[in-house]
């Protein structure tokens, strides 16, 4: 029986004492600035290339400052079949390098259709990762299959429960009928998390979290906090960090007291960081911003907790 | 500018005089049989080329009775790098037989990421389509990206809204608190059709259909009913015909007056149904297949009408 998940990722987290996610998503316009290079949307297969170029380099400067890597599976598909085998190989080569490797594809489909995703991603074909992102809408029918899949394995999932965006208000905080007694208790995210914990209460792993995990955006700490709080046994995955707004001391909140049970991605701000000193190679600018991120976390855990 | 999605699918419907969407979603398994081979998930690049082979000979049976096809991405992303490749020469020969092309991704993200989705399904890039079905869960910012792209190349979306599976109630049926005066108004998936036509109102095609269409399940025939009612422009893409239970009496209350406005899907009992004929070729069963469920459709209506 592979290790499970959840000890896994607590595994990453220690060896680099690290709570970042550095976020590979490769961006043409970002790569062509760092590679000096022109992505031709005519010629995919160059693009492709280039990209595999640059998230190597990427992947090696960052690793001693993470556990966990997230590619975004949007910025490999649409170049094509290409883009693909360059998914293949950044995927195949993180988890080399030691990390723990969440596509970020927020697949979500029922049946049949959710088994072959499953497979795809959480089994043993060519695009097998350590976790990846999901979508709820469709209920249970639309996570188990990947849970069938995944945890034999030692794989995992993060369902997205309440995500960084603005609009995330539209369906996501659309507040519930409880009871005539209870008016207006809950918001359909918070039912969702419940989903998201009774999912992951059925496989918890040694360090006492499920390999059901959460995605709660940094931008609302509020939500954060009330999260963390309900979903003692549940992995946050924290987007929004930096750009999107979400500050260290907020996402401080996503932590448990010993300092685990989430991740903090950040994408562009790391991978692309070398668009700020132009006489620095990239990678080494993606390295030091992964460190500077890492040391940014620490220091807010340690203020949380003092 | 190109010709507005909503007449396009509306003169695909009326060329093959069919409310029938043929599913292309090759399980290797029904492949396998249908070829005589055996699918092994070691050489993937060996399974994809079957099930082009396999897709080709099911889009030239099916073309007579159909006006549109809804790959389903789950099924050739299985099988990675090649399996993608199946998909762009599947989309393209749909494309080049006259037949709207549905990907069937449920694609679901913000920002950039959702940009460059958008541009992946809906731009010029190698797996180009028609139309793309995308997940709401986000909000607003999931959805305007594939709009500002699809847009302007009369390309359209197809929104999760109301699905067919069982645990479609876990987060669509949850009842939402309105005001004290309204108690327990609408559901989540009510208002999420509210949004679908708040977003498809920007974009009226001749026909008087919009460019955002809806997802609702043939299996919840009272709830299509009233989805019909309240959502008069918005295209149904209805799945769950047949094997999930849905009856050509019970979709035919997707449809306008003129018959119009609505495709249903069926997949599985179309392109394998060579498995109860082993004496027919598996592409002429297809081909018998989708007739018949042509005809079915065309008789529910005339009855619903007369």
């Amino acid at each position: 029986m592979p290790e499970h998940f959840a000890d896994r990722i607590a595994a990453a987290v220690r060896r680099a004492q690290s709570r970042v996610c550095v976020g590979l998503d490769p961006a043409a316009e970002g790569v062509a600035r760092a590679l000096g290079v022109r992505l031709d949307p005519k010629d995919p297969a160059a693009a492709a290339a280039a990209i595999w170029e640059f998230n190597q380099r990427i992947l090696e400067a960052v690793q001693p400052y993470c556990g966990v890597v997230k590619p975004q599976s949007a910025f490999y598909e649409v170049w094509g079949p290409a883009g693909i085998e360059t998914l293949r190989r950044t995927i195949e080569r993180a988890r080399e390098l030691g990390l723990i490797c969440i596509l970020d594809a927020k697949r979500n489909d029922i049946a049949s259709t959710a088994a072959a995703y499953a497979d795809a991603y959480l089994g043993d074909g060519p695009l097998a990762t350590d976790a990846l992102t999901v979508n709820p809408y469709l209920g249970a029918d639309g996570i188990v299959p990947f849970l069938e899949v995944g945890r034999p394995r030692g794989r995992g999932i993060f369902v997205l429960v309440k995500t960084s965006n603005p609009s995330s208000v539209d369906v996501q905080d659309a507040r519930l009928f409880t009871s005539l007694l209870v008016l207006g208790g809950k918001v359909v995210y918070e039912r969702v998390a419940e989903l998201v914990a009774e999912w992951g209460a059925e496989s918890l792993g040694a360090c006492g979290y499920s390999d059901v995990g959460a995605v709660v955006g940094a931008t609302f700490p509020g939500e954060l906090a009330a999260l963390r709080e309900r979903l003692p046994k549940t992995w946050f995955l924290v987007p929004g960090y930096g750009r999107q707004g979400g500050s260290a001391t907020g996402v401080a909140l996503a932590f448990d007291r010993e300092g685990l049970g989430a991740v903090v991605n950040s994408s562009s701000a790391i991978i692309f960081a070398g668009k700020q000193y132009p006489d620095v190679h990239y990678a080494v600018a993606a390295g030091e911003a992964a460190c500077e991120m890492r040391d940014d976390l620490e220091a807010a855990l340690e203020a949380r907790h003092a």
